[in-house]
């Protein structure tokens, strides 16, 4: 089965509120195995609304609507629904009976406008709204299922777990099942074509690619009767993509890769510093983001100016004057100087130039040197990055982490103490 | 003239990622005088997406495609639209020739796939895209505008910017001129009832407020026949509401809390430095996202253990045991130690607690000190703040930014030497 989502409501179209209704069913949905095909939003005009109306019936099994129930002249969602569907509207008792308890309830006048939060589709079945006024419907009829469910995210998410859920539920026979894949160093068209036979021949499960920021991401999914079953579906494809690409997977299980370092280094009980400069403290705050980090996690010195290099991490003026401060040398010197200041089991340092201006022919802007001082030894890598300093720095921050997840899957025997 | 923007991406079907390119898009189109019509969002699919196309330029005058421009199998866009369009593609040489020179330049191996990111429909004009591989483009045909984005919310944003808002804004008749203004220290209910009858009785300009993390914005919008005309409309509203919060209002032009104490810093040549625990590193990491910050940036010690803090700062075993890491008497220690080492006009130190453990009753979660060495004198300040880890180390860099201004906007005269 498929499914439209209309979401009904001009402040979406102002770009006044962002559409998180959408993204909710459609989770939902295909969790439940049931696929969305297409999301509509329109404004409360009745004529457009209509016409998407008539669109989606064509295209799809199930029509979702969210927004345009209440009881002001431009919500028109119910209306327009039922003259669409040809069916007539009425009165429903208990909706009026609840609707001018609430009114009493609340010591309001019962305005006229909002009797019409009392009349649906005839055939339908009403939906209660336990967290608001205006109840939503499902309405079955030549073989389409239209649900109609209120605007405001909490009370659909409600009615949708409190009625919609198990209705659906009841309609499906099987279940959607996804692992995202997350690669580092390789572009998106480099995995695809690593990949293309998977892709080529795909039918159950599905591949997909997508890039973001630098790093790139695989979507297996799998349809199947049940869960175990969808399981043992994807598993021989990830066990495919592995073979092929395998050195390039950071993580199985959708994490992200500043995530992967941490859990590392909190479970092997190492203790880290960092030695920033081009970076400015952002790979400090990324590492910083992940709670529990500071039982590995001792410092970081973000030392911008030639002068910080110098004073706190004991880099010779003679290096920053011969080579200058985004160089190897100075590179090692930061995480030597590190290593004797703190003693952490991982000193890693960094210095680039992020632009936009600084560079030169020999060094352009987004060159990057990161050094890392690991088990008696120091290693020091060049990167040619690219982008506006933004990217330059997350890049940046990238690198380094891949830098030590490398290191630490390399340490198969610790020994270190904290 | 009015519109309809279709997104293109599976990841948006099953819930994986927020359409947070219409809001952008419909946002900028209506601020230009364009309405939005319709939102569409398809999967990766080549009739679907063809059939939204052409219902699409049935109903509007302008259709902007995001996403499936990339190099791999599943993006149809360009080759769609140029088929619905009954327009050949042909190779577009300059992007060509862009492709090759990054390709090169990272010595990276072009796979065939990457070419088809340089052909386009003819006739349409290229649009550049400065932040990643794909270009977009520009076709007029039949009486349809149709602009084609790529689908990372950062490539669209600096494309729309770059070239398809002025080419938009010369099709319009009326100009639409915004200022935002923008807020700390005030709630969005609380600025709303303040500025109750601006907004109340607005027509031309007119007035709306909206919230984002911890700050407010104020939207004065006026319409008229051209731009001098609109800033004349505006500008006495602008005045009204100066009168009524302005010591509130840290930007009359939509400007950043960092980037008005960055450009502050700068222009009055002050140097500066920071000792950083709960914000680790994030603090500095938003002040170096300033071009130009390093001719006053000097360092940050992002002191996360009390070793470092005792190590890099000077701050006592003694206070550490005695008032704990998050307290006053540590932050003062803090900036008094960061003032020693590094003679920075400005010296700013932090310590909070951002959780999600570590919190006490006298100091819960959220409890975050700011002290700040500037002109011989030391002030701290206690803050209670709250939220989960991501949004109090946030919040505490605005708090210590505003702090930074107001101490910059009350030093008038300024006689140091960087």
């Amino acid at each position: 089965m498929n499914c439209s989502i209309i979401s009904v409501g001009t402040e979406l179209l102002i770009g006044q509120i962002t559409n998180t209704n959408s993204v909710y069913l459609s989770q939902q949905l295909n969790e439940l195995g049931i696929s969305v095909l297409y999301h509509f939003t329109v404004g409360d005009n009745k004529s457009r609304f209509e016409l998407t109306l008539k669109e989606a019936m064509e295209k799809s099994d199930i029509i979702i609507t969210t927004g345009g129930l209440g009881p002001t002249q431009d919500d028109l969602t119910k209306e327009t629904i039922a003259e669409t569907m040809g069916t007539p509207m009425e009165l429903h008792q208990p909706s009026y009976e609840n609707l001018c308890r609430s009114f009493i309830k609340f010591n309001k006048p019962m305005t006229e406008n909002n009797i019409k939060q009392a009349y649906f589709p005839k055939g339908c079945i009403v939906l209660d709204n336990s967290c608001g006024t205006a109840p939503g419907f499902l309405l079955e009829k030549n073989r389409k299922i239209i649900i109609t469910l209120p605007g405001p995210p909490k009370e659909m998410k409600t009615m949708y777990q409190g009625h919609v859920k198990k209705h659906l539920s009841e309609k499906i026979s099987s279940v959607i099942y996804s692992r995202i894949l997350r690669v580092f160093g390789m572009g998106e068209s480099q995995v695809e074509t690593e990949l293309n036979d998977l892709i080529t021949n795909q039918t159950n499960p599905t591949l997909a690619t997508y890039a973001k920021e630098g790093e790139v991401s695989i979507r297996v999914t799998s349809k199947a009767t049940n869960l175990s079953e969808a399981i043992e579906v994807i598993n021989p494809t990830i066990e495919k993509v592995r073979e092929k690409i395998g050195q390039f997977i950071y993580s199985y299980d959708n994490e992200e890769l500043k995530e992967v370092v941490a859990k590392k280094l909190i479970s092997n009980k190492l203790s880290i510093s960092l030695a920033e400069s081009c970076t400015g403290g952002l790979l400090a705050a990324y590492l910083t983001e992940i709670p529990g980090i500071s039982s590995s996690f001792d410092r970081s010195l973000v030392t911008y100016s030639n002068m910080a290099k110098v004073n706190e991490l004991g880099v010779s003026e003679e290096t920053l004057d011969k080579f200058g401060a985004v160089s190897e040398e100075t590179a090692r010197e930061m995480a030597l100087g590190l290593k004797k200041n703190t003693n952490s089991d991982v000193c890693l340092a960094i210095t680039g130039i992020a632009g936009p201006d600084g560079g030169s022919d020999d060094k352009p802007v987004g060159t990057v040197y990161i050094a890392l001082a690991f088990k008696d030894k120091v290693i020091c890598n060049r990167y040619n990055t690219w982008g506006d300093r933004n990217r330059i720095r997350n890049y940046s921050c990238l690198l380094a982490f891949n830098m030590l997840k490398n290191a630490l899957d390399n340490d198969n025997k610790v020994d270190h103490q904290l």
